[in-house]
């Protein structure tokens, strides 16, 4: 019955790489492939409080029907915490959204036409570009260096395609690369929208895990005409399982968003909101943050300097302040999706870079991610990758002498 | 900043009802007007015992990411409950959605081209409305009698559009009609699906809330060429606020569903399933559910004779076996939207109709809920309806004298 389907079912597809990962999550396997925060760090007990308080104090109401917008003292608990991270708001900025990936999601509902330009980083997030495909959006890609997306192809991208619909961006510790956006490059960005009348995507879920360097305020704070739309969630600091992120925005655009995700599923869980919010009341968020980025900080620095160790010397890599992601950039020619395999033969596993290019690809990177393995098993395993890099790089740099 | 959004925005508005439902919400007004679940009924105590034990059990899985398809024990125990209704499956026939609005949603992505035409009763549900349009469908409507779609009338549409990608059907206690497809339609429909090659989309959210007549079984149950897609919630017998839904079909679809869950929310809440997976394992839904029926059926017993006693004698209403709602027609000429505002400055609130005719309007009907009000309530309500419905009615017919 292949031929009931819209049309649009042939650009969604099962993601190659969720795929990649299930053949990964073989026990023995020492995976740096997927990207999951560190279980060890939820924080169940607090949790339990949360669902006792939840439902002795709030009782029925927390399992109701409830508004599209969300509970509103959580949007309250969101403005603050942004506000601190530099950005003014009210809850009418704020719509809560099952996962960020929901807030993707309805942006490509809500701005893409067939056939719409959508400026990214290049590479740029996978299941962001999953999305904005199914909704058959042209990507435009622009280079990035370890300071992130370079403002002058920015702007000559923006010369070439004036309808562009958005600026997606991912600042801070970008996935897949771990690279942050500088300063200067934020402020620039912003002065290159409001000239180019462009919208700006700002997609931030790592931001609140800087475990290095200095705090610096996302697109969204030097934002002068309300044309940046900030997504984030609380996936990287609370609980993935949950499916609780936000969409912060102008109130003209909220009111679209929140039609278009009465359509999608009415409203994120009551339930899961009252106790994150609940958490936020009970327990010092920022403190358990703090525990996060400690261990991270930890892991990170292992897997830097075990590839700095193990990795042959013609490879380059990033150094993230924060996140859960490393780049690694193989010698040209050097394909990573064998160097995957033969990892995994090594049973040690990591992302080929490939799929992160919208338009193509780029065959010889990697994503590596240092958040969801002890620091044991990030040393024997980045030197399980390096015994394989040794041996397929000489392979390879015999082949061309 | 208009000019930016998608074509598809123009098509998705907030709904009209749900912009009712929020002045239908002051504490002085008895509203027959949302579609709530009793609050009363809720297992709140069960339910923090469901979640101690699923953070001291499952522990940090429980807020980890998950797969797109959903928690195992919770599609195979809706596996079981679908089998005491007629419908056999395994697990992988299930995916699990975010809400059965998640369901329409995807099925509306998964299958709509623009223009593309879809069977449905007339009226039908307001929200699946909303999604179908917003992918640009065409609405063909069927007319009903008490005993649900009328299968004359379907053949004949199915022979003018041969392309109709599915009939959906809401074949038991029907939103807004509370009818219910009698046994001897559904095994038609079922022929005259398998004879044109169109699918049927069943949703079926009330189906387990039958509090008088006989039990009839599903569409899906006698579908003998894989070609119903099922949908269900677990809303209207456990917890609405929860949002979970799920989709039953063959695994030629749920494949397929699955690749668009992951754009549009990666998977629902892990906690939300497993909390209510072991609310089945340690309390007995059965129970539970007869409880529900039994208030409802006290509730719409009280709601039916009370029309019966207020309402004048030229209006006709439903007389359903289960569900949640009561569908009122009034005589020709009366406009529901002008008795909604009298009602509402006598403090009782209703629906008007007309939004739930997709092409247009019949604007001399109304819906009626009595799930989420007292008995006490139900008197004082239909009586306050009552009088008005005869003032208007007179005037009416004084004018057309």
């Amino acid at each position: 019955m292949e031929h009931k389907f819209a049309e649009r079912a042939r650009f969604v597809t099962s993601s190659e790489t969720r795929e990649i990962l299930k053949i990964t999550e073989r026990p023995e396997v020492i995976s740096f492939a997927g990207g999951l925060p560190a279980p060890e760090l939820f924080p169940i007990d607090p949790l339990k409080d949360a669902c006792n308080a939840v439902l002795n104090e709030d009782g029925a109401a927390a399992l109701q029907y409830s508004t599209t917008e969300g509970y509103i003292p959580l949007r309250e608990a969101i403005c603050q915490r942004m506000k601190m991270a530099g950005i003014d708001s009210s809850f009418e900025n704020v719509l809560i959204t099952s996962g960020s990936q929901q807030a993707i999601d309805l942006t490509g509902r809500l701005f893409i036409n067939e056939g719409d330009a959508i400026i990214c980083e290049s590479p740029t997030y996978l299941a962001a570009i999953n999305v904005f495909k199914s909704y058959k959006a042209q990507f435009i890609e622009v280079a990035m260096d370890e300071d992130g997306m370079l403002m002058e192809e920015l702007e000559k991208r923006l010369q070439e395609h004036p309808h562009a619909k958005f600026i997606y961006t991912i600042p801070d510790f970008q996935n897949p690369t771990g690279r942050t956006l500088k300063l200067e490059r934020r402020k620039r960005m912003i002065e290159l929208a409001n000239q180019y009348d462009v919208l700006i995507v700002e997609d931030n879920p790592y931001g609140a895990v800087r475990f290095a360097g200095e705090e610096i305020p996302p697109v969204k704070h030097f934002d002068t005409e309300g044309r940046v739309i900030y997504l984030s969630t609380f996936s990287k600091i609370f609980a993935p399982g949950l499916r609780l992120g936000w969409i912060c925005a102008d109130p003209f655009f909220i009111d679209k968003y929140v039609a278009f995700k009465q359509t999608a599923d009415l409203h994120t869980d009551s339930f899961a909101q009252r106790i994150t919010a609940k958490y936020m009341e009970l327990y010092d968020m920022e403190e358990h943050i703090h525990k996060i980025k400690a261990v991270y900080k930890e892991r990170c620095t292992a897997m830097l300097s075990c590839i700095e160790e193990f990795f042959p010397n013609n490879i380059s890599y990033s150094k993230p302040e924060g996140g859960l992601f490393i780049w690694v950039e193989l010698p040209e020619g050097i394909d990573s999706a064998h160097i995957f395999t033969e990892c995994l033969n090594n049973n040690v596993a990591c992302v080929p870079g490939a799929p992160f290019f919208p338009n193509g690809t780029q065959t010889n990177t990697l994503r590596l991610n240092y958040s969801n393995m002890s620091k044991k098993k990030i040393v024997e395993g980045v030197k399980r990758m390096g015994e394989v890099l040794h041996r397929e790089l000489q392979k390879d740099s015999m082949l061309t002498v």
